[in-house]
Order: structure tokens, then sequence, then C-alpha cells
């Protein structure tokens, strides 16, 4: 047995805010949570870990990133999206073919995301298998748990990332018969985009995701211009979607990154498929896609929840993503003559975590059974004259927290940080 | 003699970015620059201050804040305008009665604004005088150069901040008669805002700005309740900016922040009289005001200058609020169908510490005759597996750097960090 002791903080429903201060989490020796209490019990005898005065938040989850691209971070967002992905991205990803390489990135990967408190994850790799694995075994060896995706692409054969549709195919198999070691990274299969895929590639990929019992993650009305594209791409579809579901691969569990500029029939279609919306703030901005409608996916019972998309999001950090969300939400807000409520803290906290723990099966907050994934914020080092209520500490965390003040992250049961 | 050694990143004007690899700027005893060079004369005999691979980048001008609310940072954001300076900004402003308490505050405020580079700055104290004085002692002690603002408001007796029109003008002469000792840190004229100020108030300190020749700052158009509020309280005239016209309190040199919501005359009349617009974007989204339309000012002329505006703004960091800029002019760009540039990294740079250098009468880079304001980063603990050039690392400064980064601080020829 052991006991967290701190100011805990959960958001068990979105904009749901439970406060227990100077509580105390019990769980048990595999790190799965007994019980979560007002105080330590009086003569507990397992171990204490004492955060004292420190908040113990949930861990964050996020569901949207490109592992190769981690190298080019801050990199670039002066140019336009085809010029940066021809200078910046496809060249990075190139890289990934030398596995001495891979390894290096991707252990500081793994490192840097347990550092933001990052501890579930769904990441896009590169079309190279064995970096892949590699990239699957440093988030596993880093207690990460999650998903990870071979990235296949078929099409455009300008791009020297490109592989035939026999090569995509042959190396999905040989990776996906690979990776049965792993305890808590699974494969999950990804489709770059439909601009970057044959008809016939993703009719083959939906069957094996049927065949397999196997989650996609893919990218959905991301700006305009690629919109556009994908309908001359695919003749008789009226919306993006349709290139996805028609061949099987817009079904439960789907990700769907950005959905920007979704109509009311493309958001329906999510809604009814319990597909997930990945709600990349930062990117959307950086990139100059634009502002997806948040609320809106909310009150209409979509699943939302959020991605920092590294690289064409600046920062791994999922405290920058939630301050992002609510930015965007906040522009959306005032375009709106203030009609559109914006996201209040407490609802992107739940985006950022709980959210994301629903898609693999959890409960959000610290629930009996469910393994720990928690954070410990430690923000004395911020200035304050007075003695600060729990709930406005926990606001001020993020604008003002960064991995300075995540002093120890629970992954999965096991302390990681 | 003293030689500044490393990778010299000067943006002499809007747009421009020059960049000196390895370089070296020399200083005189005072810090004055006398020449900046593409490598240490052989033979050279004075100190030498060798950042080796750094970055030695322009330090930053914060044209906008409010330094009684630093307390208050990152705090209350769920809050809309009104809920928020009614719970958290003018409770706090009130603490700055107490001398000690503002002592407390002012030496770390002025201690965090140099350990984020910030070197030159335009703030608002609150109504106190011996507060204003303290926090003016408190800036020149770190070496920051300035003005500093006693904020007058007569207006609006429910709030308990406010003073008497005699009051208000009696302190406001004590103040300015208190506060000829410092050196770089002088007085400007801050009448809160057009809904805080009588017109015999606004009228006294149109007189006094004159026969004094002082400069002055306040807000202007930041949302448009305030922009119709101000239109109800001075019958007669048909913009915001001739509540500060008609009194002599918009002209040469004024700091107008935000402008969030001048149409094209408003926008003339700041260009025509010299006024500079200071940018606030991480407060104009944060207390949901709007987008300020920036390039359309620099398109026209006008100065525009960049603002933490704490604590609307989130945080101190110019790199951050260089960073919320570019984020603006982004959300503006997409809303243009990609008509409207954004900001380029490089712009961004320059309106954050060259632009704020020029209101000071000075030159924005390296130049000669001009003491020496510099920050040195030190990117190293940044991932990279290549490397990079001095371009992408200036780059990314902007989107991955924070004080930890800033390992060496220059203030008016003086090694402040």
């Amino acid at each position: 047995m052991r006991a967290i002791r701190g100011n805990i903080i959960e958001a068990k429903s979105l904009g749901k805010l439970d406060i227990l201060p100077n509580g105390c989490i019990i769980t048990n020796d595999d790190g799965t949570t007994v019980e979560t209490l007002p105080a330590l019990p009086l003569g507990f005898a397992g171990e204490i870990d004492d955060y004292k005065d420190a908040l113990v938040m949930q861990s964050f989850c996020d569901m949207h990133s490109h592992a190769p691209q981690y190298p080019n971070l801050g990199m670039g967002y002066d140019l336009q999206l085809l010029d940066w992905l021809a200078a910046y991205t496809f060249p990075i990803e190139l890289r990934f073919a030398d596995t001495e390489y891979a390894r290096k990135v991707y252990k500081r990967l793994a490192r840097e995301l347990v550092d933001n408190g990052t501890t579930r994850v769904s990441m896009f790799s590169s079309p190279h298998v064995d970096s892949t694995l590699i990239l699957m075994e440093e988030l596993e060896n880093a207690g990460i748990t999650g998903f990870v995706g071979k990235v296949n692409m078929d099409t455009n054969p300008n791009c020297r990332l490109v592989e035939t549709t026999e090569e995509s195919k042959r190396e999905t198999l040989r990776w996906l018969d690979s990776c049965g070691d792993f305890k808590n990274i699974r494969p999950m299969l990804t489709p770059r985009f439909t601009p970057s895929c044959s008809m016939e590639l993703l009719e083959w990929l939906g069957k094996l995701a049927r065949e397999r019992g196997l989650y996609v993650q893919s990218h959905l009305s991301e700006n305009r211009v690629e919109q556009a594209l994908v309908l001359s791409l695919q003749p008789g579809i009226t919306h993006y979607y349709q290139s996805y579901d028609r061949f099987g691969l817009f079904g439960d569990h789907t990700l769907m990154a950005h959905c920007v500029y979704c109509d009311d029939e493309e958001l329906e279609a999510i809604r009814r498929n319990n597909v997930y919306a990945v709600h990349c703030a930062d990117s959307n901005i950086s990139i100059v896609s634009g502002l997806s409608p948040v609320r809106k996916m909310l009150d209409m019972g979509i699943h939302v929840v959020l991605g920092s998309d590294i690289a064409g999001g600046t920062s791994l950090s999922m405290i920058r993503a939630a301050r992002n969300a609510i930015y965007t939400s906040k522009v959306i807000n005032v375009q709106s003559e203030y009609t559109t409520p914006f996201l209040t803290v407490a609802e992107a906290y739940y985006l950022a975590t709980g959210a994301g723990a629903e898609y693999f099966g959890s409960k959000s907050g610290f629930a009996k059974g469910e393994k720990l994934h928690a954070i410990i914020v430690d923000d004395t080092a911020l200035f304050g004259t007075d003695k600060l209520s729990v709930r406005d500490r926990f606001g001020r965390c993020f604008y003002m927290c960064d991995d300075r003040q995540i002093k120890a992250v629970y992954g999965n049961g096991k302390r990681l940080k």
C-alpha cells in the first residue's frame, strides 16, 4: 500500500472540478487506486509519498503528435504549410531510416514527455518499421502507455518518404508481427492522411483494422486547401470523412486530428461513429490552419481530446496545449460576440487529462480500480504574497507552470519522475 | 573596453535581420557600443565576455504593464473583464497603500523582469504615490530603464481605489516633486483610462503634460463595451481617442495600450499624432478583448510596440508576448484568407526589442554610440541532433526558450544578470 498526499484535484467530467485539500490517494502495491480520502488514515502502515502542500493532478494525455518531427520543434513557422513540409518535415522524417538516429531521438523524446507530465499518448511514427519499434520500446521503457502508428503513405512519388503500395502493406504486416511483446504500447493503423494514400491502400488498411480489431488515427479537415484536394482525389464523395469511412477507417475510437473545417454533416458523422476529435490548438495557429469549433463539438456530444501535434505544434507541454485550447476558444468567444462560451481552465484540464484517459477505457480522475496517472505540481517557486486557494493555484498552473514545477510523475501506477 | 562575443542577431528595422556568427560587440567602459565586428580584433586588450556559441540578442522592451497586479499573475482568467477587475485587480491594487507590501512585490518584480531579459519598460503603478516611488526605486536599482506612472482615477466612487479630483491632482504634484533623483526611471502621466477620469482631471493632466513636457500613457479601444461607454461619458465626441486628444493627452510619444477596435479614423489620428500603439496580444486573448490589427497599423506607418500587460496578460516573458503577437497575426492571416501577412519571427523580435528602443530615442540593434541592451541566450539544453543554423536557433527561441535560457542580461551598458 502507498499513500500519495497533497492537494488533490480531479476533473471527473467536463467542467466538474473536485478539490480535496490535504487529501490522500491510497494505492495498492501495483499502483492501482484503492480510495481517495480527505486525510491519511490513522496508523497507515504503507509507504507515504508526502507532497505536503503541492498539487496532485491528473497526468496528461497527448493524443496526436509526430514523434520523428521532434528534432524540428520550434523551427520553421515563418513558412506556409507546403514549404514547411518540404524544408523541415519530410527531410527530418527521412532520417529515421537510420535506427541509431531514431534511438537517440526517441529516448530523449520519451524522457521529455514524462518530464512534462504526459503519461499516455497516441503518436505517429514515420513509415520506417524498425524505427517505429524503437519508438514503441523507448515509450514503454519510460513507463508511458498508449498507441504508436507506423505511417502509411504510398502516393506522391516526388516525396522520398513514400512507399510503394506493396511495400506499405508488407511493412505494416512485418511491423504488426513484431510488436507483440510490448505491454503498454500498442500498434494503431495510421494512414498519414487521404492525400498520401491510394484508395487501394486505404481499402486494405480498413480490412486489416476489421480483421485484427485495430484502432485507426489520421488527420481530418485541417485546412481548406487539403479539404478541397481530398474531394478531388476521391470522386463521388462530398465530405473528407467519407474518404476514410468508405473503407472502414472512420469507426469507433478512430482518432481524427484537427477537425477545423468540418461542417455539420461531418461533425454528425464524427459523433455517430464514436470518432474522437483531437484538438491541436497550437499547431492550428502555428501552421495557420484555423480555429477548431471545440465548444460546438462538445455541445454535440463529440469526444474531444487534445494533442501537442509536434512539430506543427511548437511544444511537448500539454500545459501549453491546454492553454492554447483556451486561447482558441476565447478568440471564438469574442468573435461570436460572447455567445459561444470559452473553455474554462477546469474544462481544459479535463480535455488534456481525463478525456484522453477515457479514450483508453479508464475513468477520469483518481477512481478506484484505476492505475494511478498523476503529476505533482510544486508551485512554491512562483511568486505570491498571500496564501492562495488551491483553486487559484490550480488555475495558475496553466499560465505559469512548466516542467520545472512538475516534481513527480506517476504513470500506469509507477513513479516515472 | 569590453568585448561581448557570440552569435550576434540584430533587427535594425521591421523585418530586417542581421546575423553575425561568432561576432563581437565592442563597448567602452561605460557600456556604450563602439562597434560590432565579425571577429575579435587581434591583440584586443580589454575584458572579454566570451559567450562562445550562444546567441547575443537585443533585450526586450515591455511597453505596457500594471506593476501592482503582479501578485495576481496567472489567476482569474475564467472571469469576464468586470468580474475579474472586482475579484482580483482592484483588491490587489488596494494593497499598495502599504509601502512594505509594495517593497516586497516590486523588488521581486524588478528581478524577474531582468531574469526574463526585459531592460526597458513603461509601467502603470497604482494611485499610491509612495508605492509608486518604491517601484521606481526598485526598477532603477535593478538597472532597468523606463517610465512609471502613478495612476490617476477620480470617478466611480464605488471603487475604493478612486481618489477625489483634488487628491489626484495634489498627489500627482507630490509624486512629480519626489522623483527627481532617479537617473534611468522617469515619470509618465497615467490617466487610467477615460472611464476612470473626470473631464476636469483629464484637462488638468493635459495642461500638466504640456507645462512639464511629460509623456502620457493610457488605454485605447480595448473592447467594444468600453468603447461605447467612453462615447456616452463625453458627449460630442465620435471616437474614443478624442476623449484624450481634446485635452492634449494624445500627442507625440503617447503610449496607447491595445488599440483593438480602432477604426480607420482613429488609426489615422494615432499615426498623425505620433502616438505609439502598444500591442498586448496575450491580454487581448486572456481577457477576451479581441485581435489587434497590427499588420494594418504597421502598413499605415503607425509605431507599434509590445506589452506584457500583466496581469491581464499572463506572463512577464516578452518571448511569450512576441509569440502571442505572432499567433494573433496568424489568426488574422487565416481569417483574411491569407491576404494579411502574419508577423514573422524577425518582425516580432523587432517589435519586442528595437521598436521599444526607438521609443526611448535609441537606434534598434547594437548601434555605435548606444548603451548596450542585450541578452545572451544559451540554448544548449534544448534538444537537437544536428548543428543548426543560427537563424533556426534564433527562431526556435520564440517557441522554446524561457528565462532558463537567458544566461546574461545587459541593460543600459551594465551587466544585470
